[in-house]
């Protein structure tokens, strides 16, 4: 309701009644301003209601949704559902062009105006978690393995000649299938196995394997921050040295290290002290938004932009529509509250793991270098079959989503390289254990909740176990 | 409302009252039955109401929505920003698992469920469509481009030697560029130019090139069904017959093909006669939703399977949702209505061009083989500097979108290969005109309108040009 | 986006995009300062974005929507649920003050500008359907028997000795309790009965009834345009002509009958020709609507003005949102159109009825003064008990809901006024009969449907009276 | 998604995923059938999802929602305006029939069982707040004022001699417009001011008033609960024992007194020691929906049922959903933690005062019988034209809505009746003042906010002040 608008109405409302009511809108339109002039998230999160209207104005401007329009192309972001076009507020042209992922749409003002301002609140909210020296990000609507594929691609094209991607095992298989699909090589570095079970990075294997193939025939090191105990976080610190020493480039799979400010540390200090081009992260764990989407980051802005070029077409704008709401909803206050919150919750599953632990004679694998997830032994079910499937079978059954049950002994064979006692990370794991992560938006409530199930499983398989064996 | 909870409700509400709204959900029921047993499209679109009940059914089947849960996993569906869980129907876990875009997600059988489905309600849609022989496709959340690169790293992990692609010239960036971030050589083989302007695939180009550099270095061919007047749909049965002989893989951009009868023809008699792979299409311009997703399809169901399991990771189900609520509101009836509608709007546009050529002196280039686009000549605007800009850009700002005005004598180089007359597909391209397209969902309406201006500009442009002469 | 918003925004996108864009924008201000200038229906319905925009910005200038505010007062528009919030755009104020409920809310701009708005649009629909005269009408959030009942009220604050009101018969409760509940006393005029069971106002009785208590002693005449067929039409011109002469006021109930243009002319005579003061229409058939709404209509400014004056307290505002919306949705072409094609359908349905009537040996009652139902005879069914009854359930069981069976027989007391033959406004009528209306929304293939169910359970029920006689 | 669906759907997802799923929808279910069952409150609240997923399995049970119908009646429930059918959940209907607000409509099962869940529901409320002897209530779909009308209207009918209705004066017009509108004759009990300016009921003149008209001529007594400091709550219990001994009808408008539990004591208490027929509450105020509906409840079934049987006619159901939906998103416990916390904000509300009274030499009324609202004088700026005026002004600017500041000296007209002092329910009153509350969904930071601007404003105007007399 702009200024002339509200005068006509004075005809039907009371001019001091809408002279204060106009007034009241000045502290939106500032909010919305300085969103467009600094780029920065909001120290506080906005009101639905006022992020509906910005979303509703934004799409205003999209052409599919002129007044007045005639549409003679092949591509007129006509939408035929009523609710596939409310969901998406009206929004139809993806973004990107053919050419790049970042390039104005001529037909989509709205929508380009959009994915740059969430690139820009996002490259503000890395900085804001401690990585300082980030130069450019985006929002890749594409979940994190295809996101680690599209940075394989793009670096290929700059070393046409290097096949082999160092790799540090971690036994998810997204980002190992990247490397596969990618059409390239890896090179397996197992983890070094400390005594109690924790696994971290082995350096003198990385330096052993560059000697061996030659650095200029290796794409580059693929490591990885977030990750299941008793796997630490990769030593990306001592790896960037490495890549720096050999001039090989540098990897990272930061999938859900965001939300960490001890990851985030690790990720400026190995720029710092040595090379880390890349570092991709999820958008559904570190942001609590539906999976699709990954945020690329790096210290180049030139090799950002060209991972963005690499990508061909345009894209969904869904995953830029939910990432840009969310940051508006939170702020950065809202954001920050989160990451408090899951530290302090992580440090409430710590004790009650140790707790547990005491309780039934099992333990807790320390790993001082993994401040998310923690693993808990599992010694006494191991020595009977079927226990421990059974075991993480009924937790799930009782709500518990998330706690895996690691059993010894399972190899498996991924596109012809064989892991052994996959799930572990590692081939000489030798007792079962149970992962927990305390993620974003995790609740006191839960671990309790989930501690509470825990005990009831565990004597209810102990008995059995008992009876199995009397 | 089940039975026992109607029962109850007797003593709230008369029990005949309820018996016949109860007897009333039965056709919706049954509707629902037949979705899950046949997995066919509905014959007849489901009214909105209904369609947001599946929706939610389904989303209730997800972990994350389920009313007891403790979450200890790192990734857990949850979704910070209420707006955003609404615009997903609380849909948060995605589609696939990290090994495969197809396989069935634990946590979420809802997804999986309505994944499912909808790939199978797709296949029937091809079906209907006419490529009878279609033995499997999926939605892929990923638009054309980066699901023909998907397609293409599929293949080259069955054909690693492989590293040429023969592609019919287009120009339009998206399909190329997915043959370069693959890391493939194209190898561009330029249509043949008709002495009325209409290009055609040149196939003893395609045979010499084969002789050339080998079959067994070809990783593929690739063509286009779907294009911008003059150029036609691609030759696809000779180059199918061709691929045969030569062994080679054969993957078809049928971008915004699935539309046309004639285009799914096409690919139905290529498949018979010869050998085609794979084709894709996007969701976008077939069935009107917001652009992000394509359909990857193929005739040998373990074909297409390896390439959802080429791809790493989850993905976004936002495609999914989009596509499963669309063909649920037109069900058969009303997407075959949308068909013939733009068929009876393609001969309409034809008329309109012809009227307005023979009116201006100019031509429509005869382009038998484009049942879709439609291209005018603008010779008497090609003699003078800056008018065809400055006609393109006048139709643009009167709401004229999807017109487009190609100009002669523009060269590109894109990643290293020359493009003369790009835009044309043709370096001999030797007179201006400009395209027009009927894609599915144009109105009778908006063509009226898109020629009325096109008048206008005409005579403004034509004043302007005497002007400036004399 | 303001035009400063939009400056800012050329850093993120191009100046030229973002132009047009803004361009594209016109249209919509334009619309909307013309709906706040003029006050009348727009020529062309508005799409739901611009609808909703118009709603959210009116809503955004309510107190409880300003983003820095605290209330401390014991009605602050606070919404617990936030659904609720949503479905009424954040309106929470309703309308009116306690003294009246067109008096503008401090509190609530933005409502108050809705509500008066509404208003406009409504008295220029009202003209547009043919009532020109008509000075001034409001939106009573009431459905029509309360509104009536409010009608009343206000009259006898005028006429405090007048108790009788002057009804003419129609077996429908709702305007019937509304003078009961006023505290009045009815006095019942039946209407003639025609040979061929058609009814009209008996204009002899009213004048004798007048005679006989004396005209300052009743408070108004109240009559019915739209009813259920055999019934006509009152005949409110000669009613209002009597009402002049004996200076008493005249009220119509004018139910449904804002649909129909020969009913709005009957009132524009009336008024012409002699005294109507106020007319009364639901919101929810004449403007599709949910039920809870009528409008209140009057030729005397000041009179409708006291009528709201004596609504004591706050209101609901949803009426007035559904109306608002409604109207900007439809215009009034799309008005024009819903009552263009109901006369149409009405035809339709006459033509079938006359079709089944000669088939079946029945008979059409014709009743030229009813433009919204026609009666159809049952006389075959008459003679056996329960058919009637049977015939009236199995139609509805199909779906067939609004044609009803009227019986012959039943008595009924309604607040110790006894009616005969309830249900056909006349104690000497002898055939029962089937009533259906067209009205305003209907479709040409709910009548072909209900005539092929009619004819069905016809068939049933005349097989099974065969067999119950043999 | 039934258990048949289910069983289909393992054809698209693995069983054991699709049982876990059915298994956790029981919850859910469960609470479904308790609510239909038991009818009380939920103890919890349900999140939004299952309350959408309850209203809309309600919405198919109505007709207008029948996948296949006909409509050949007047009133079939379309709705124009998909938006306004999407906000009301595709309910149309409305409640109640022509006779009566509580019958079942044979067309809408589901917004029958609705709306008598909701009053079941209601019931349960007022009992868990305190009213234990509370035999009968309904959700009446007009704001309070409005209903406090049809009760009078109720009761007039069983006391067709009686005109008089005995009111203890407060200054707000709703309930006296009421009075008035109903055609009856208002009795103005001034209540009593004591030294402080605290005011309550006069029992004496309620008793003197009874003798002087004669009992058998008094409809009813009329008396206020919640009420803005410094008139007290009217002493209910005395008045009711007054009304037992006349044999007097005795309604009380219990606004916003249902969200104390010190109010409902009261009621309670009246109705065991004395008489007490009907009390009437707003929804918008206690249960935080917007405005438009009111609770009538009372301690005799049938009186109650009579209320609703004097509704003439539908009446919308919007009001009904809104309060539905808010129940159950609040739950019991919901429902008394927002109890609680006004209580508390009430007690700091009380601190903030005191603190500013003490600072700037101004006294906080003491009124121990008004629990939400408290005064405090301003006699500092009494002496000085405009002053008063302006403070409220400056408050309500700077976003402090619903502190009153009430004059001295300001004398109405309102229907015949003359009110000295208006605003201040006293002709006597001889100290301005401000009245605040503390009403259901405050915040404390509201009060804190209000207090800092409180003491800004105060600064202003006492500086302007100090200036102006120099």
């Amino acid at each position: 309701m702009d200024l002339k608008n509200l005068h006509i109405s004075e005809k039907l409302v009371p001019h001091n009644y809408l002279r204060l009511a106009q007034d009241a809108q000045k502290a939106k339109e500032t909010a919305r301003r300085e969103l467009l002039e600094k780029r920065k998230l909001p120290v506080h999160g906005w009101p639905d209601a006022h992020i509906e209207e910005m979303v509703q104005q934004l799409a205003s401007l999209d052409s599919n949704n002129f007044p007045k329009k005639a549409g003679v192309g092949e591509r007129e972001a006509r939408i035929a559902c009523p609710l596939v076009a409310r969901r998406h507020y009206n929004f139809g042209h993806g973004i990107g062009r053919s050419g790049d992922l970042l390039e104005a749409q001529p037909k989509a003002a709205g929508s380009t105006l959009m994915a740059n301002l969430t690139n820009s609140l996002l490259l503000d909210l890395i900085h804001e978690m401690g990585v300082r020296s980030c130069r450019a990000c985006f929002l890749s609507p594409l979940a994190t393995g295809m996101s680690l594929l599209l940075c394989l691609l793009t670096l290929r094209q700059k070393r046409p000649a290097a096949k082999y991607v160092l790799w540090s095992r971690i036994d998810q298989k997204s980002c190992f299938k990247s490397i596969i699909t990618a059409g390239l090589t890896p090179l397996i570095i197992q983890p070094r196995l400390a005594d109690n079970g924790a696994l971290s990075t082995d350096l003198p294997a990385f330096a052993r394997k560059v000697e061996e193939v030659g650095a200029e025939k290796i794409l580059c090191f693929c490591t990885t921050t977030s990750c299941f105990a008793p796997r630490n976080c990769d030593d990306i610190i001592e790896v960037a040295k490495l890549a720096t020493q050999h001039a090989v480039p540098h990897l990272v799979n930061n999938a859900y290290g965001l939300q960490s400010t001890h990851l985030t540390h690790q990720l400026e200090q190995a720029q710092r002290l040595g090379r880390l081009d890349l570092f991709v992260q999820s958008t559904d764990k570190n942001l609590l938004v539906p999976v699709g989407g990954a945020i690329i980051a790096g210290f180049d802005e030139e090799l950002v932009r060209s991972v963005a070029k690499a990508y061909p077409g345009r894209a969904s704008s869904s995953q830029t529509l939910d990432v840009f709401m969310t940051l508006l909803s939170l702020g950065r206050v809202g954001y920050m509250n989160f990451v408090k919150e899951r530290k302090t919750n992580f440090e409430y599953l710590r004790e009650c793991m140790h707790k547990f632990a005491q309780e039934h004679a099992e333990q807790v694998v320390e790993t001082k270098g993994n401040p998310i997830s923690l693993a808990l032994s599992l010694s006494q079910l191991q020595d009977v079959g079927g226990e421990l499937t059974k075991f993480g079978s009924m937790l799930y059954t009782r709500g518990i989503s998330g706690a895996r049950v690691l059993t010894v002994g399972d190899t498996r064979k991924i596109e012809g390289h064989e892991f052994v006692n996959w799930g572990t990370h590692h081939s000489d794991t030798s007792t079962a254990y149970l992962t927990m992560a305390a993620g974003l938006g995790i609740t006191k409530a839960e671990i309790h909740n989930c501690f509470e199930k825990l005990n009831e499983c565990w004597q209810t398989v102990m008995n059995q176990k008992f009876k199995f064996k009397t």
